[in-house]
């Protein structure tokens, strides 16, 4: 299957446009999983059984990992081999570098890590993101607008990089696996993107919940014209909706909620 | 001491601006290495060993050592540990992410992993640098102009984009910490950067060796006016000078002579 076969297959399964961000920082964790070996596999592994139903993707931002050594590496591995089958794992990289190290970052994200699809930074060019989407039944997403402050310092340079950016996305998109990140953030720039981009390339939205980006917007200017195609992200909104021992039950509920809040805009 | 100091110092006490790249890709490795344990730990250590002379820094890009799994990132911490006191650990990692996340990618790099220095992504601004900056005795390399084809794509956009990089990241540096990366296959763009953020930042520079940038330029357009402040990167070209059991003398010779034409032209 491609990467856009199975982005559909897995929104269509779950009804869900929803990808929960496994941004486990261990400091955050809830103190019940203290006595635990390993809380942070843990707690990935309970927060999958209790939101598996209402996504189509989950997100796993690999700083929180690389942050843990070692160990932190082969939990990120062993979360996205837990991930039910069907459902996308993304790791959230944002890598970029040269030639044959980009193709080194690739082995590593997709194959010895497994997942899916996997964010890219745009700035060092093509020849960067070209080993990424070699691996033709993978995702590689392309850092366009990012949901954060800092994205107006060099994003809207020249009149918008950010447009620039896109553009070439679609133009480089000969193997139909690219997409782009554009945050919630700035639900203008989403309407730019979709415009530019057309109606088949996937976005990945991160910056609703505790960054402050509508859902309404997200949705509308966001997913395409059949309600598809956009991958909306929450982490901490999600993950760390209690810190007691409720802590899975209050993160499922909270997707579901979510969920249904995108599927009424859609 | 600060990033500054440690710089100058290692490149006194070696009279050297080569930094040696340690992209241990384990497919290259030298067949006498097949049979040990952990070939990349063994490989590093030799050349190590074989170069400390000639360098006053080791740039680690972290794509060899992630492909390897956990193995990999153990890898990397316990080379970093054997690095000789007073000899610079660079992590080429070129980050980038939001706030929270940049300070976990921030704190594994120099805490988890132990750098002296890493390079990060200008892409997504500021505040996603401004993490890295916190640690006021790690050195934060942001990429400016990188030696590759693509990095016309963007970097050149809107009139040059890499000029405001340079200029925003000279206005930036408030804790004295910054330094830019700007490749050797761009000579001309070397000296604008020299130009546009004065004498006292340093500038990693890879693009010699294998990708062809000249080293006369290098020196000339890169360092300061007092024959300083550049870091002047070869990896392929010294690490796999040879494939035989000779792998560790031949690094070194090559690294001596490399050392030698960066000085005659300093």
């Amino acid at each position: 299957m491609t990467f856009i076969e199975k982005l559909d297959s897995a929104c269509k399964k779950s009804n869900s446009m929803l990808c929960v961000g496994l941004d486990s920082d261990t400091r955050r964790l809830p103190v019940v999983l203290a006595d635990e070996k390993n809380p942070q596999l843990e707690f990935n592994k309970a927060i999958i059984d209790a939101t598996m139903d209402h996504v189509c993707a989950y997100k796993l931002n690999i700083a929180f990992y690389e942050v843990e050594g070692a160990q932190g590496i082969q939990n990120l591995i062993d979360t996205i081999e837990y991930i039910p089958e069907g459902i996308l794992a993304i790791i959230d990289a944002k890598r970029s570098d040269i030639g044959n190290t980009a193709t080194a970052y690739a082995r590593a994200l997709f194959e010895t890590y497994g997942a899916d699809a996997a964010t890219v930074n745009p700035y060092m060019g093509y020849d960067t993101i070209e080993p990424f989407m070699e691996h033709t039944d993978k995702g590689v997403i392309v850092l366009c607008k990012t949901s954060n402050l800092g994205a107006k310092d060099f994003q809207d340079f020249g009149g918008g990089l950010f447009r620039e950016v896109a553009l070439k996305v679609g133009e480089w998109n000969t193997n139909t696996n690219l997409g782009v990140v554009v945050g919630a953030t700035h639900p203008e720039d989403l309407k730019i993107v979709r415009g530019i981009i057309g109606e088949d390339m996937p976005i990945l939205i991160p910056g609703i919940g505790v960054q402050g980006g509508d859902i309404e917007d997200a949705v509308k200017f966001g997913a395409n014209s059949s309600g598809m195609r956009a991958i909306i992200n929450s982490s901490r909104g999600i993950i760390f909706a209690s810190k007691y021992d409720n802590y899975a039950d209050a993160a499922g509920k909270k997707a579901l909620q979510l969920k249904e809040s995108i599927n009424r805009y859609r």
